[in-house]
């Protein structure tokens, strides 16, 4: 048992915040396990290229025992964490339990609905590579469905697009859609109008992009309105059915795809530890990223609640990976006797792509936007990708839309009529009937 | 209506015959339907690529409307077919009902199971890239639950992986995973005693490859022991459990992961039709492919019963593609009024890759064994396969492997405990318990 004298470090989570911790600790001086359930760390920035067809699954997901073999005394788990017993340091999951010295509790944000009724039953969410996919095969499916659709208020539904939210997710993923929609699908569906098709960006507040200066609002709002892209300010989502949009102001969107992106809040596990948590469901974390009651216990990344001057530091993997960082050599510090170090967030910036040739980049002391901005955040988020075979086929990728105004695979995929599974499916067929009017062929 | 006065060919599945005969027929003279129930062909000769690991879904697979962007007077529907009314001329699918003049089914093949108990419910398959890609997930589950298992009959057989049939698709995939297994997968998992892994290929007969001559049988009998694979001629599958597959000579294997590769049999849309089939559920055509009660139907590939010389035709890609582009060509002299021509198969040889260059060749007048035999398969595959974007992506995994001992991904997705998409997730999770034995690190 010689081994086990050795501390223990207990990672919960694989993302940007866990990652960077188990890549930092120096595991001369203690073991460390990462428990995730999943099997792969998310690039999570890229992820609503999944839904647009535009990256595939794979490409921005990278298997963390692949990362793990170039560290030491490592491993892993696969696992779904159930409960901490803090008395015992015992990490539940839903197979074996794991002692812990140190823990670091790295599990991310799920969405946010604010109360919206019917939000989270009838919305689709852009928060992990599951969703992202699911998304992905809804709207390629309403396409197939459209296509052959006789009833007008069914296609109309069909082919609106709602996507809920102006902050970056919301603004880069109503760039690629409309993209994809105009580009590549207009291209599949030669006998399709795509003057039904409707992308609708809808924010509550009077401007996308809260938190970027003016003139990148400004920009963004134009650019993305050229694209196609119908957006509306000021628009408070009341309610979401099955296949409708409320907006506060009384007017109904009817769509049968509704993407929330308004609002992110700490994972569930928190409160279910009962750790003190912030409104919006995050960790309320001493300036040394320990939480206050049990100083063995740091917490990272989406799940922290952390302020600097008055306001809490935005849920963005700059701050995961520098806060996974610091627990790392704090958790080292206390090993060796020595106290640990208080965090502080260096903001490097922050970047949007909006569509082809088009970003927004807000570094310190200067804002850019158009292509140099563009090329700036292809070339930040290439080179952050994880594993060099990830990068590749995702400048291929890009390359291939770029050069040929192509999405990849346009894969409805798992899928099917024959399917099990059925949360992948299309899912809903068009309605029953002889098709009478057979298209005229170019 | 002027369009419908053209003659209306439906295409009934997009494999390897469906899809020639839509790249064949000539649209100057018909308007070309294809309804398949999922958005994308499937290149199903490298399907044991992706349970292995090897290549990810999407590689290979392709989506038909792209194909048919390059076909005038063409449409796709997305959807089931339900029935065929022969006497209305209509095909019935789970949505529209697509009426024609020219009907060519074509839609494949599933496992056939010669009534061996608990086969179709405990055993996996390979037929579909869902299939495939259920393996996938579980070989790669029983590794995660097999690394933190304490239960040493629970361990031996997550860690047992059992191959029934010797023919091309059990000897290509035997020799996939053993690579997997003893190369990539040791590397994942240091602590796991890899002599405790096997991969079982248990063959009825007293050879594999049965259509193949005896120098390439016996080849790859010794390559593929040499392999790691512990090869069982003669033994008689008699019964699938759970956790167990039974042989006709009362041994018992006990094992989480059966694979099934001893059987196929046409898609059961040809007996639900009420067409004439042989005993394993192909359609009975006359020699011009044509179904003899209908005269304006077709059935091609693997769905069709096809004889010459006494021995009914393999149910392998190059008769499918014949027969599609035969199919097509008859139809468009049907409707010059012209007599169909009878098929007549051209049989170019077969190949089995068995591992790292180690192939067998059967080429009219001559065979070969290794890596010549290797490198023709590899370069048949790679130029058959559709799409450039996905010959290079395979030429990337295929490169990646070779000269990295390395497969891709080792994806598990759709996954995890949060998954909605329970037949993708780990099948069950090792028994909950205090990891007590930390493992000494390296």
């Amino acid at each position: 048992m010689t081994a086990n004298k050795r501390p223990q470090v207990v990672i919960v989570g694989a993302g940007f915040g866990g990652l960077w911790a188990a890549r930092t600790i120096d595991t001369s001086r203690a073991d460390i396990t990462i428990i995730d359930h999943n099997n792969y760390h998310t690039f999570l920035p890229l992820l609503y290229q999944v839904s647009a067809a535009e990256l595939e699954p794979e490409e921005i997901a990278y298997p963390i025992r692949a990362i793990l073999r170039k560290v030491r005394h490592s491993d892993f788990i696969l696992a779904d964490v159930k409960g901490i017993d803090f008395s015992k340091r015992l990490v539940e999951t839903d197979g074996v339990k794991i002692p812990y010295d140190y823990l670091i509790l790295a599990t991310g944000s799920t969405s946010f609905y604010f109360g919206v009724p019917g939000a989270e039953e009838n919305a689709f969410s852009l928060k992990t590579l599951e969703e992202g996919t699911i998304l992905r095969n809804h709207i390629l499916c309403n396409f197939e469905q459209a296509v052959h659709e006789a009833d007008s208020g069914r296609k109309e539904r069909l082919l609106t697009f709602v996507v809920v939210g102006g902050g970056a997710t919301g603004v880069e993923f109503a760039g690629a859609l409309a993209e994809l929609i105009y580009g590549p699908l207009e291209r599949d569906y030669p006998t399709l109008d795509f003057g039904q098709v409707r992308v609708i960006l809808l924010e509550a507040a009077d401007n996308l992009l809260m938190h970027m200066p003016e003139k990148l609002r400004r920009y963004s709002l134009e650019r993305l309105s050229g694209m196609g892209v119908d957006i509306r300010l000021g628009a408070v989502v009341g309610k979401i059915e099955k296949s409708a949009v409320h907006l506060k102001d009384g007017s109904i969107i009817e769509t049968d795809t509704v993407v929330w992106t308004a609002g992110v809040r700490g994972d569930p596990l928190a409160e279910r530890l009962g750790l003190p948590v912030s409104r919006n469901g995050r960790v309320k974390v001493m300036p040394t990223l320990q939480v206050p009651e049990h100083r063995n216990v740091y917490v990272v990344g989406d799940l922290a609640y952390f302020e600097e001057d008055g306001e809490q530091l935005p849920l963005v993997a700059p701050v995961a990976i520098q806060q996974g960082t610091v627990a790392a050599n704090n958790i080292v510090r206390q090993i060796g006797g020595r106290e640990p170090e208080p965090f502080e967030y260096k903001d490097r910036g922050t970047m949007v792509t909006i569509g082809r040739n088009a970003g927004v980049a807000r570094l310190p002391g200067r804002s850019y936007t158009g292509l140099f901005a563009w090329i700036l955040w292809l070339a930040v988020h290439l080179l952050n990708l994880i594993g060099f075979r990830n990068r590749i086929l995702v400048m291929i990728n890009w390359s291939q839309d770029y050069f040929l105004f192509e999405r990849a695979v346009r894969f409805i995929f798992p899928s099917g009529a024959y399917s099990k599974i059925k949360a992948l499916q299309c899912a809903s067929k068009p309605e029953t009937g002889e098709r009478k009017e057979k298209k005229e062929f170019g």
